[in-house]
């Protein structure tokens, strides 16, 4: 193929942000922390095979064929249910209620309503990659306000919705921050409501780990505060379910899910029946709860081991932040230390350990002496024993700069 | 909610093509032409519930984990071969093939690479209903090419790359069209590719009834004459096996491929490993070609009873192309006759047929005397009562004007 004539007619062509995220280690004794997936040990894999010959035998070839672009409205009004129950937001029905090809999706079906080229939208700095991915494709223009121990910096969002009152979208991961870690505060979710009402912003809440909390009292939704419909709140089965079911969904008023039920229309025509009706029976016959607090057991003690190991094996200077929940912690290291070159120099070759570098989770990649470090998909032992060669490594590094 | 507030953040809403296409109608004794769906007593249900419990049981929890973007290495491979073995395509690898969520995933993916607003797009007139309601989401300016009995008018293509050189892309449903019910002719098939060469052309085959030939030959698809990586070849499983697997596959040069996973991540971050291994399980161990054999010798009694039908009932003046396969064919009555308005006024209440009239698959809407009749999902019978209410129908309203 004429790439050159190719190129042509095809957009310029922006760099994946997910490619080459991770590391490829060929030590048998690496200890990986970069893992985004969920504990497969831990998927309630015969429950959910039943759950789709459940649905198979219970609608025949029908299950197989078109259905609609909603999906089951029994699914629908669990979730309305769930919504109501969970995430402390009021009067939520099915018709409130939009399933997703993944969070992934419901970001993106997002971004294409609202951003055009070059419009604003106010990102966490640092924030989830793939969230990053997605807008890219709209070409907007990023303002990023900094994450701080209760979440980001709502002086700083004050001042650049004041500069930039074009501003439309203001994407946050709230509970257990990817890959912060953190959680906003009770009053930083009411203030960011607040804030969007004063400045006509329309607030994507995403919450991926939400019910993954294991210390600690659970807070309400950033969408709990909402009064004008502002709010889109974001949730999925990847974390607390199984990836492959790639099923999110998103809690907004009618009107919103009505115009995004036209863009997924548009880009995949409708929810795979077969899917959606598995995770119904699922619903139906097991007790979601009681699987998360299995989860949630289980992910406790690995936290508790990433927090001991900071404690015990960081350098000074070198700052953790402390997680209540979700999958990941994010480590602070000397400005003049840059952790890509750390991870590809030293971390990977000589300590055989890996993470995931900071640059990968800004909007202009031009922050480089952080880390995120996940803690959900290793054994304690492997915790401490990584953690031990990173406060090695660092210990080096700082002595170096 | 204020939807005031909230429409001054979300882009100007697209009306959907797709929303009310079907008329609803409280008649039992109505007969619908108006499907797209495959007839769901011919799915094999069966193999593919067994299809789906094999890769349960073969991959274990690992089956429910995230994977790829690009999805089996396994499934491409049999599609990479299918498409040199059926499409006549040359020199397809794994690499040259691309798993999406349906063929209406493949269309956005590449309007999204190729259409900024403004950009030329070349559809024929009629054309499928789905791509345009993808299309419209990236506002590009349309060109209509008539559609004829042998294929797109190639005259009418060129003059319009003549007139409009800056176009891009041109969209075309090259076996049994939906809604046209034509194929293109191998002459045509050389000449579209001759003609994107010289003015720098994409062109979007899409193909998902080629493989439900009923009479005549097989011809080479489009993409066999590219010599210069400028087709992209769309297929699907939805017609062939069942539209829930939500599967569909492209083949084109490795780089556009590459353009297109990122855009793929960005849109739903990848491939369901479970439904994916499910087809490879069925492919494995199944006859798909003995399956589309079963549903060809079926569809083939039905659109000959179209045909028959077409013939016996429609009056002089009302034409109706003659499918040699897929779903569909196309009537054209006397231009002073609205569709739309006989559907819903006379169609439906007093014969109780329906059928979708032809304002939804023209870009600008503007040619409102055809109609779109499926044969695929009704008996022999059901065709010969209905056509025949059509025929009564249609002299009843060329008598009026």
């Amino acid at each position: 193929m004429d790439n050159k004539l190719f190129a042509t007619r095809v957009q310029p062509a922006v760099p994946s942000r997910l490619a080459g995220l991770f590391p490829v280690m060929n030590y048998p004794d690496a200890i990986k922390f970069t893992a985004g997936a969920p504990a497969e040990s831990l998927f309630p894999a015969d429950a959910m095979a039943q759950a789709y010959a459940d649905a198979m035998a219970a609608e025949g070839n029908h299950t197989f064929q078109y259905h609609t672009v909603q999906g089951p409205v029994e699914l629908r009004e669990r979730l309305a249910q769930r919504a109501m129950d969970k995430m402390q937001i009021d009067h939520v029905t099915a018709d409130n209620v939009m399933l997703t090809a993944g969070g992934q999706q419901g970001i993106d079906l997002v971004a294409k309503a609202l951003l055009n080229k070059g419009d604003g939208i106010v990102v966490e700095a640092p924030t989830y990659v793939g969230a990053l991915s997605s807008f890219d494709t709209y070409e907007p223009t990023y303002y990023e306000v900094e994450l701080e121990d209760d979440g980001l910096n709502t002086d700083q969002l004050e001042a650049t919705l004041k500069q930039h009152p074009e501003i439309k979208l203001l994407y946050t991961v709230a509970d257990f921050h990817n890959p912060g870690g953190v959680t906003m505060s009770l009053a930083e979710r009411q203030k960011v409501v607040e804030l969007a009402n004063q400045y006509n912003l329309i607030i994507l809440e995403d919450t991926p780990y939400r019910e993954l909390r294991y210390t600690g009292q659970s807070l309400p939704s950033i969408k709990h505060f909402d009064t004008e419909g502002r709010v889109i709140f974001l949730s999925s089965f990847s974390k607390i379910l199984m990836p492959t079911l790639r099923t999110g969904w998103l809690v907004a008023d009618k009107a919103v899910i009505q115009q995004l039920y036209k863009l997924k229309e548009a880009a995949d025509l409708e929810v795979p029946n077969i899917t959606a009706q598995a995770i119904n029976h699922y619903l139906a016959d097991n007790s979601l709860d009681e699987h998360i607090a299995r989860l949630n057991k289980e992910y406790k003690v690995r936290m508790q081991a990433m927090i001991d190991a900071c404690r015990k094996y960081l350098p000074a200077g070198v700052s953790a932040t402390k997680p209540e929940g979700g999958f990941f912690t994010w480590v602070t290291v000397n400005s003049a230390i840059n952790t890509t070159d750390l991870l590809y120099n030293e971390a990977t070759p000589n300590q055989h350990i890996a993470y995931v570098p900071s640059k990968n989770f800004y909007a202009y990649k031009d922050h480089t002496n952080g880390m995120r470090l996940n803690f959900t998909g290793l054994t304690p032992t492997e915790i401490d024993t990584g953690m031990k060669r990173l406060g090695t490594l660092l210990t080096q590094a700082e002595q170096i700069i």
